[in-house]
């Protein structure tokens, strides 16, 4: 079995109570990729410049990432440089040089194609469907998307969203893209435009699944400390869609283990700045986080 | 067994996006009595003025609410007025008269200081522990409090809160108590102050329990409507003070079972403005919203 995922690779700078870091390496693609291939097969898709030093990929290589499909291209790489403020719970974005990325166009190597699911990052919706277009055999596509497409390319996120399996938004995004206050209606909107399953990230809270199977919530994993929150939706959508890719099955049950995963791989993201946590992440560390969900949440029934 | 609660009884005026109202049936202690009397006999010490209609107060005697500690004294009864934004999340306070509750001293009549259970609503802390100092023989004694006391008598708040065995407090007020942003290093802070549990409520994310038992997260049940958040807090308290009484047991087990009471309970209140989803709730609809809470956090070990 393998993956494909279609984002970006980054330099990142990232401000929060806790420290500030400068060009890092960021990028969509790169925190889902570090996570899934702990799971399965990765096949990479994304852009970087001329600039990009190669052997910051190498711990993904390690890991079995593809990356026939990274793209080198004239110019300089994405960077994105943010500041978070734990005390009002916001990200103000500082600065945002698409530079290569705005001229990304998804290729696909050579049997990426055939990888049974799909993680399209927040990239132009535009794209995502032209991927979505090439993956007609996939068991399980998925999305993410953000603030900017919302307000900018409606239309071409609607029919995005009409094509994949599962939608997963930030509260606050799914909120605007529904025009509603409630987090439920919200998520019902976005599943009325097709997709089996949305997938509502709240941070600090967990996330709740809403679709077939019913409504599943979990809570965030409990923390001491959340040092840099960047990269925490995406790596809840590698252990997500990874578990899924490694066992097999797609029961409602299957798919809430894969979303405790999803929340258990997020909560080691956070604890360091980048991808540094990663690094060193198992699947022994995921089962035992996994654990720790399930007995700070479990009660009796009736 | 029985339960006692010292609290406010007052007039309340709420604007939320669904609607406005004017001086109806408020005070945390009308809300806690609501709920907790559908599982045990309730002990309430609150006061009104002279102005107080006491036929109001009736759905709470035929539940067989003592009201023999609701003491009258001249003057007009408490009036908070409030604006709910969900947009933002936030409630903005925009009128509170104390008026007789300003002047309020809670005296408790015989055979209230019998009281199994006690629950000491968001009142000053120094009467929360003129209260406590009465009731030693409690099996388990339960504090509220709120912004104002936090930044306004926090050394009487501390030795209150060193005196009790569960604090419960809002997010933001254990925050802004402890003088952190994270809420399990705020918990924590609280419970180094001498309580057995601190439980922090987290509004439409549910709540969080920290404590002997380890941490217990649950959510706030789906809702389609949230209508009017007043007294969710207090009828929280209600379910998980009255659920305890009612069992007489208090494991670990039976701990989390009280605090999912809790949560479905206040998940009624929010549904209508005041007390009205109150006056008609029963046990069973309780029980019924348990086993969805229970139905939509499940899922498998390991």
């Amino acid at each position: 079995m393998s993956l494909l995922v279609v984002g970006s690779v980054a330099f990142d700078s990232v401000e929060t109570p806790f420290g500030k870091v400068n060009d890092i390496l960021g990028g969509s693609a790169t925190y889902f990729s570090a996570v899934a291939s702990l799971y399965t097969k990765v096949n990479l898709v994304a852009v970087v410049g001329t600039d990009f030093p190669m052997e910051r990929l190498q711990f993904l290589t390690d890991r079995g990432v593809d990356t026939r499909g990274l793209q080198v291209m004239d110019g300089e790489t994405f960077c994105w440089a943010a500041r978070y403020n734990y005390e009002t719970n916001t990200c103000e974005t500082l600065d945002t040089r698409l530079n290569v990325f705005a001229d990304f166009h998804p290729v696909l190597p050579e049997g990426y194609e055939q990888s049974d699911f799909v993680f399209l990052a927040n990239i132009d919706p535009e794209l995502q469907y032209e991927v979505l277009r090439q993956v007609p055999q996939a068991r399980l596509t998925m999305l993410d998307t953000m603030d900017f497409w919302i307000h900018n390319k409606r239309e071409a996120l609607a029919t995005a969203i009409g094509t994949v399996d599962v939608v997963t938004m930030n509260e606050g995004e799914a909120r605007t893209f529904a025009g509603t206050y409630g987090t439920l209606p919200a998520a019902k909107t976005i599943l009325n435009l097709g997709p089996k399953m949305v997938i509502i990230k709240q941070g600090e809270y967990g996330c709740a699944m809403v679709g077939e199977g019913g409504y599943f919530s979990v809570p965030a994993c409990p923390l001491e400390d959340v040092k840099d929150p960047t990269g925490a939706g995406d790596t809840f959508a590698g252990g997500f869609l990874g578990y899924l890719d490694k066992v097999g099955e797609m029961t409602p049950q299957s798919i809430r283990r894969a979303i405790v995963h999803g929340c258990a791989t997020a909560s080691f993201t956070v604890e360091e700045f980048g991808v540094d946590r990663l690094r060193s992440l198992t699947l022994e560390d995921i089962a035992k986080r996994y654990q720790e969900l399930h007995q700070c949440t479990h009660f009796e029934d009736g």
